[in-house]
């Protein structure tokens, strides 16, 4: 209206802005947003590498010199970096808010919330049953003893016959019957033939819960599970206090060797699922003896460490367990506070170092239900990795340390709130900004974190491909301490500790190698069945990093094979998903058995390529360019 | 040679003596023995009812005032009461030594020593097995666990491929498989599905034992079997140390209903049982760990004890149980001092008054394969009393109390050495002679003993029907002191604790109460099924009187019904030697469990008819003499 607009200028319209302003053509929109005043965030220091300044152009015609971070759906829906793209004639651009960014960017690739499995109704699919029976009261007509009739009833009201009891059971037995005048609940599990009862109580008893547990060498994770519903009430996730007593699982066995190290492991780890268990109940308002079963995930270590079965066999060649399949134990016996007579699944194994946590991984993955090839990777403490389709599958291990898991690591910690989940750096003056779970003051980095401060420094020049640091730079944040190099991330202001939160020299040789062990191991993997990995249909991602697990820079530091990002899917802890369902279905608890017994071990120690595909693995982001492409176009940017 | 015989006189000759000598006719051949200074034991004073004055005549003629205690066979053979049998003729007699006697009148009636079952074959009919399994040790090519390797081993050598293992043994497996060098001896129990581990051991390992208990009410019977050969290598047998709680099962379930009166006397009758094993262990020579299975035997209330199981329900009506089939067990869980993983096979009982003790009975006498109509009658502290054939069985029980178990007797005791077993009493004299057993002084009245004492003080008059004593006798045996009057069988010379050993009128009136309620059961229970007792084929009894049980006295105190003494046959205690059987063989076991369901129980508290035939049966032998032909007989001679 009477303003005029210079030749060569185009007009831009923000949706979140009144007034449409005029500029000139080749002009970044992230440019014409600021003139308009309008803020749009640019973490990465406007690189187009961290995709949180996407934005929708409506109309008009504009170049995106990167489209990283944008799927081909983004595209088609008009999503274009802010910092990247070009406006070359009138346009109109809507910007997202933030939180609607995040989303975009995010849920598709991390863990979806726990779903109660389709049609799941606990009468039919739980391997625990509960029947409430009543009986005629003894008389001088029918003198039935007080087992004998409380079989006989559960006969009729569910055609169960025989029953197994402990002597304590049997020993309360008459004044329960008596005390409900002969009308009582009996829960037992089914997951044995006969089945083991659990408890015989008040007919008014209703609740009945269950614990999906996953012992991880570093993190042990427990789901409260309602079994009637079905649905998980309560989660709660924390180290494994044997973490003191050795990181990785090698330093657990030595120390289990030593005097009373193994009963003191074991100990631990029941403190660490004792407390949670608490923690949980506490926060759903229940009673730890409503719980009649724990299903329990962990790699073989953990498991044996958990029975208290010497683990010194796992160590040394020719590296064999002493049980892959436990029997269904009583609570009372291996030690977990819930019902002293509930059952305890630990889920059965496949090899020394392919524990339950795979075949729970691996039956929450769906991929035994698929033709399409999938590259499974379970990425904690150990790496172990799973290739096969519904018709074979074959697995292997890797020792990567506890690094991801934020152990190890100076200021690594947990994905909990204070984490730092992910980092972007400035390329021009290597100013880091960060997103905090849970917002606030900063406490650590958590394994999704520590991914992408690496791919930053990497991307960003502050190391090279060895990991070493770039001693040069002008900024603060690269310093000398006592212990070497170090990028400092935050600053002693923002960390709720009060010190600065750095990274150091030893921490990326460390993420280097739990890196490097995990491509070599699927690498290899590929390689002993003859898979392309670049035919490989999908390549799902399980273990504990964080929320916002970034696909592009895992790639970019060479965690993950350098693929079409639609091919991968983080799913989160697989491992507990598996026991969760376990725990509720039957059929789901033999699929995992199923599973043990179909898989193929391919054992890595026995083979010299494995420490040189490990060797080549650990630079930033592998020796042979080659293999990843996509990372290499982006460091010539 | 020269010398002359009277007239009328006859000459008997004596195969112990050289000469022969001429007697009057109608001379006794006792008179005639002492005539030519040969001593015959004539303990009851010549009156014709000890049976042990008996000779034989091998030509000539006698006449026989008296044949008691001669059977056809022994008639058939010659033989003759010297105290009964005139001489009519020359004759020519030889006298026995008195081993040979005793022998004769003792063995056909009293408990055989115990057979080792035709045919045993322990790699055949034992519920446990043992197999020497060897494994390939694990390589880099066979990295199977150590469970699911001995599991493998174990299908191939013997068939079996699944076993229950507690989380203890498979603590210990690894180690012991490596110890052994993957040749080991597996010890398991096939007497559930699926069989129960034991032991895993060095493959030299060749001795294994069993034990056969039988938990009385009043004692505790251990039997130690080695269980390749079958043979009984120990026995031992004592009081049950409950008894200091109570001396029947009714004030023992009273005491166990009072605090921890249940612990306390399941700590005892486990004290009981486990010291009789250190003995029977020590007398072996074998250490207590060999020992892999107890197959225990005792009444409801026992086992009930034994098991911690509350057994309140037994004493009150409707006198139901806790638990008639109870689990196999581990020894461990129950508290038996063998194998820690030893398996405890409480046999089964049929109510809360027919127990384990007399399905095991029952089993051991063998009636169920007999098409004969056997009465069986378990004297215990409670009598139970079972009538059958192969075809039907009905049992009932009847509170019988200690008295022929040597408790709730003054000066009773069990038939241990320095018992009196059987004792005669002169008519004349009232002197009594009495055998001890082992010989050397007495110290106590065991069951038959006391049986005998009886009989022979109802037959000479120092008590009469109503066990109430004749104070005119003229003999320093009866006497009346604080409690009543007695009668004294041993003086403080002969006695070891240097007191005079006596009976008294309470004695009598329980041992009354006793035979009263033995006598009324079994009576009750013909009439029940319509048997007449005279109909019965076979009369077996159980119980652990005494070596020497003497039918004659039993029926003349009106303990057993009056019948031809062949039918009658004492077993003993039938319930170790059931328990014996079903350790041994897993058909007996299995028949053991087919009795207990295959019995009728009939409940004689639920009915009037018991008072009135207990208080008919409170008298010597019975208010009605009809049902005592030969008793009123003996009475009148």
């Amino acid at each position: 209206m009477g303003r005029e607009f210079p030749v060569a200028g185009h007009v831009v319209r923000f949706d979140t802005h009144p007034e449409p302003i005029a500029v000139p053509a080749g002009t970044l929109i992230g440019d014409a947003a600021r003139q308009a005043g309008i803020e749009i965030r640019q973490p990465c220091g406007g690189q187009g590498r961290c995709g949180r300044c996407a934005v929708r152009v409506e109309s008009g015609s504009v170049r995106r010199r990167s489209i990283l971070r944008l799927s081909k759906a983004d595209l088609d829906a008009g999503y274009a970096l802010a910092c990247q793209t070009l406006i070359e004639g009138d346009v109109i651009v809507s910007v997202p808010p933030p939180e609607q960014i995040e989303r975009r960017m995010t849920t598709e690739h991390t863990a979806p919330e726990v779903e109660v499995p389709a049609g799941y109704n606990a009468a039919y699919v739980q391997t625990i049953q509960r029947a409430t029976v009543e009986m005629s009261p003894p008389s001088m007509d029918d003198q039935t003893d007080d087992w004998q009739r409380l079989l006989t009833a559960l006969r009729v009201e569910c055609g169960v016959d025989r029953l197994n009891a402990s002597l304590d059971q049997l020993r309360d037995l008459g004044a329960t019957l008596r005390d409900n005048e002969w009308k009582v609940s009996v829960t037992f599990d089914t997951t044995c033939e006969p089945p083991c009862l659990i408890s015989v109580g008040p007919a008014t008893e209703t609740a009945m819960h269950g614990l999906a547990v996953d012992i991880g060498t570093t993190t042990v994770t427990v789901w409260l599970v309602d079994l009637l519903s079905g649905k998980v009430i309560a989660q709660a996730s924390d180290y494994n206090k044997q973490i003191a007593r050795g990181e990785d699982v090698i330093s657990r066995i030595i120390y289990a060797g030593k005097n009373d190290g193994g009963e003191e492991l074991r100990t631990l780890v029941l403190e660490s699922i004792n407390t949670q268990t608490r923690a949980v109940c506490e926060h759903a308002g229940i009673e730890p003896a409503t719980i009649v079963k724990a299903t329990v995930s962990g790699n073989s270590t953990m498991t044996h460490l958990l029975l208290g079965l010497p683990p010194q066999s796992i160590r040394l060649e020719p590296f064999v367990t002493a049980i892959n399949h436990p029997p269904l134990l009583c609570a009372a016996e291996v030690g977990l506070e819930i019902h002293p007579h509930g059952r305890v699944d630990v889920l059965p194994g496949v090899a020394s170092y392919v524990g339950a946590d795979i075949t729970a991984g691996v039956l929450s993955t769906g991929m035994r239900k698929s033709d399409e090839v999938t590259l499974f990777i379970d990425v904690g403490t150990n790496g172990e990795i799973v290739l096969g389709s519904s018709e074979w599958l074959v697995t292997c291990a890797c020792s990567a340390g506890p690094a991801f898991e934020g152990a190890g690591v100076l200021h690594g910690m947990r994905a909990d709130r204070g984490a730092i989940e992910e980092v972007w750096i400035d390329g021009d003056t290597h100013e880091p900004t960060f997103q905090v779970i849970g917002g606030g003051k900063a406490r650590g980095f958590c394994g999704s974190g520590l991914i992408s401060l690496v791919a930053e420094m990497f991307l960003t020049g502050v190391v090279d491909k060895s990991g070493h640091f770039n001693q040069t730079l002008v900024t603060p944040r690269v310093r000398i301490r006592r212990n070497g190099p170090e990028y400092v991330v935050c600053w002693a202001d923002d960390s709720v500790t009060g010190e600065d939160l750095a990274i150091t020299r030893t921490d990326i040789d460390n993420l280097l190698r739990a890196k490097a062990a995990i491509y070599a191991g699927f690498s290899l993997l590929a390689d002993s069945v003859g898979v392309d990995l670049a035919s490989v249909d999908r390549v799902l991602i399980g273990g504990a990093f964080g929320k916002y697990i970034n696909v592009e820079k895992a790639i970019e530091i060479g965690l993950l094979p350098d693929m079409d990002w639609s091919r991968f899917q983080f799913l989160g802890n697989t491992s507990v998903k598996g026991a969760y369902l376990s725990l509720l279905d039957r059929e789901a608890r033999a699929a995992v058995a199923q599973i043990a017994s179909a898989m193929t071990y391919l054992e890595l120690s026995a083979d010299n390529s494995f420490y040189d595909a490990f060797t080549s693995a650990l630079f930033l982001p592998h020796t042979d360019l080659s293999r990843f492409p996509t990372v290499t176009a982006a460091m010539t940017t």
